[in-house]
């Protein structure tokens, strides 16, 4: 029998909690599978939702005695970037190995981290920073290691995808929906975190970076939100065969890359389609294995715990064969060039706000053909209303020249509202 | 930078030669992401589909070269079990590591297998043998190992999948889909392996025994095939929200085990539903992760071949780490009761062939009552014909007990032909 393995946490929070249990719950299932134990030897957290847990463990006076000798992997699961950072670059200093789910932490400093690592010979796990419990990073760069990745696209934001799908199903506002996933407890009470994409963002920074063998930070990632959604959009999207989601896209174009977030509307026969209410998706496409899709809850205690536990595993099994390397932190993440989303092409959706009147049509059809936008179907919804929806699927065409002409449209005609037009990409 | 790992090739077909071509296409990115490369050092095969690629490689004379000692990995790509198995054997007496995508094998000499390579301290995998490029078998022995898993519930074999979806799709029947695949080269001419689930049965053997750490082999597999499945059935079934769809499900109950192939009637909204086509999907169920799914091309020579080189990847880095360590096969895998099938509950749906006459509804409805199985919807579909269906929609009932009623209503009654009966269950 192998040795055990000691662990310091740095936060009893949600994750950390969930992490305590499943290490006392499964201890025999891992002792049996590993053919030695995980031992928690030290926590440091001010405050602790899972007292009751762990009152046989010695907590730390000081963050600091987390980096004793005696402890082999340090979990930081407190989130946020400044105390964080400093913390996993001290433990890295302290040749600690480490396991983090903090995807902010790691989309604005991931580089500095691997370098670190790689130069203190000490392994990163960083699993439960990206959809919970599903093993996306492990899959990417391990399971897919000699293919070529394509791209991603992925929902990775499970409150977005709730507030979609929820809206779809009942008929209901944005709004509405998303009082209620605040209520229930799938929505923050400050939610702009999700509904604006930055948690996507963030998220897809990480895969993009370790599918691209890119440097790709959340600073890098152009992000769009739900907040504009409306219940028009969605059922207008499935009348055509659509269904509208929040998507992460991360791809390369003539060695540039593109990593955006963005409400898409999506084929309804795509499998992303049909991922509906917390769960999360990831489906990558390679150069050897195709489309390869990974669907489950992208957060909770338990599953993303899930996840933090098995970073912890690979790397106590890597202590237990003597050799700790990280070759994921020794790549060479290149800085690469960012394409421009405006000179994409694609299918577009355009919610314009009108006044009903006659000749508004002709009027935007106007502007569009001048800009070489071609309609391929139109709908306008309600009538002699003040303001009514008047909705626009293209054929393909160039992202700059529709913006050009939403703001030519705008500007120039009092029957439409500024400011008020939504425009939404069609996944190819 | 390391030295290069050495493998040898027993099988040039379309996984070998899949192999070849991902190992000499992506050779630098492998490098790159390794810190070394892998080298075929020598190739043994009768034929060969692709001789063009690998002429600079060296034709081994007999299978034993193989065997020599600077070969670290040897693949095993003939499939087939009889001389599959003795050279695996004889490579591990060897000390060679294997990796192999042989399902048939591992379905019926795992433990063997297994357990010769503890003894010899080598390492085996067979990522490939189940599910083509979904890296399933490292996600349960590795990403979800500190989970119980409660139940697995996959569609694995992509033929059986391809042609149900098509018949939903085409409203043709099951023949003409089936010689249709026959000829876009879906199915194999003797397609009786797939579309009779004996494949599908190998594979949740070996996902049974990695998750359950239990002793499965195909010959305690329930198995029932999708030769009976007409148009009518998977039309009822979507009229009622449900989908018609192969499953392997295995799961415990009272510390027994049940692990069955068979078609099953599914509720539209759960995620295998919505998987068509040839693509396969797994999802686990576990204790701590909750549900996850993995979709992916179950077969095909570049997807198949890319697990096949992730278990070469793996295995390659214990060696370059100088510790070749086997927790899978380390493993006790215990001999554990099976359930019998017949003691289940569940909804069934059953269609009778019956010759339209009055009567024959409450001929059928009496039986059933006198089993305790009540019906939850009913409907006879066409008139005045000869022989028409009759489908019944049971609420929950014991399988013994609807499999009695069957035979009793057979028998009895003139009016509902004698072995015409099919039984599909409806998943929980």
């Amino acid at each position: 029998m192998d040795k055990d393995i000691n662990i310091g946490i740095f936060g009893l929070g949600t994750v950390g909690c969930g992490v305590v249990k499943i290490l006392q719950d499964n201890a025999d299932l891992i002792r049996k599978r590993l053919g030695f134990g995980i031992n928690i030897k030290k926590v440091f957290s001010r405050t602790s939702k899972c007292k009751n847990l762990i009152t046989n463990y010695i907590y730390a006076k000081d963050y600091k005695e987390l980096f004793d000798d005696d402890i082999d992997i340090v979990l930081e699961l407190i989130g946020g970037i400044d105390v964080a950072r400093k913390f996993v670059c001290q433990a890295i200093d302290n040749k600690k190995n480490i396991v983090s789910a903090n995807k902010a932490l790691f989309a604005n400093h991931g580089f500095e981290i691997f370098s670190k690592a790689a130069q203190n010979g000490v392994k990163i796990g960083f699993e439960a920073s990206v959809a919970g419990g599903v093993p996306i990073i492990k899959v990417i760069t391990r399971d897919l290691m000699a293919n070529n990745i394509k791209s991603i696209k992925a929902i990775v934001n499970g409150t977005c995808n709730y507030i979609l799908s929820q809206m779809f199903e009942t008929h209901e506002s944005f709004e509405t929906i998303l009082n209620k996933a605040i209520k229930e407890g799938y929505a923050e009470r400050d939610p702009s975190f999700d509904i604006d994409g930055i948690d996507s963002a963030q998220k897809m920074a990480i895969l993009a970076s370790i599918s691209f063998n890119a440097k790709v930070e959340e600073k890098d990632v152009h992000v769009e939100g739900i907040r504009d959604i409306d219940f028009i959009d969605i059922d207008f999207a499935q009348k055509l065969g659509y269904r509208v989601k929040l998507l992460g896209i991360a791809n390369s174009k003539d060695n540039k890359l593109l990593v955006r977030v963005a409400p898409y509307f999506i084929e309804q026969d795509n499998i992303l389609a049909k991922v509906d209410g917390v769960y999360n998706a990831i489906s990558v496409i390679s150069d050897m294995t195709g489309q390869t899709t990974y669907v489950g809850k992208g957060a909770g205690s338990l599953p993303t715990a899930s996840s933090v536990v098995a970073d912890i595993i690979d790397i106590a099994k890597d202590i237990e064969s003597g050799t700790v390397k990280d070759t994921l932190s020794m790549r060479v993440f290149e800085k690469m060039e960012f394409v421009d989303i405006d000179s994409l092409e694609s299918h577009f959706y355009i919610r314009f706000s009108v006044v009903d009147s006659v000749g508004v049509l002709s009027r935007i059809a106007n502007v569009l053909s001048k800009y070489n936008i071609s309609i391929k179907s139109v709908v306008q919804i309600g009538k002699g209303l003040d303001v009514v929806p008047l909705l626009v699927l293209t054929h393909k065409a160039k992202e700059s020249n529709v913006k050009k002409a939403i703001r030519e449209i705008e500007k120039n005609h009092q029957t439409i509202i500024k400011n008020g037009t939504v425009l939404i990409r069609v996944l190819d």
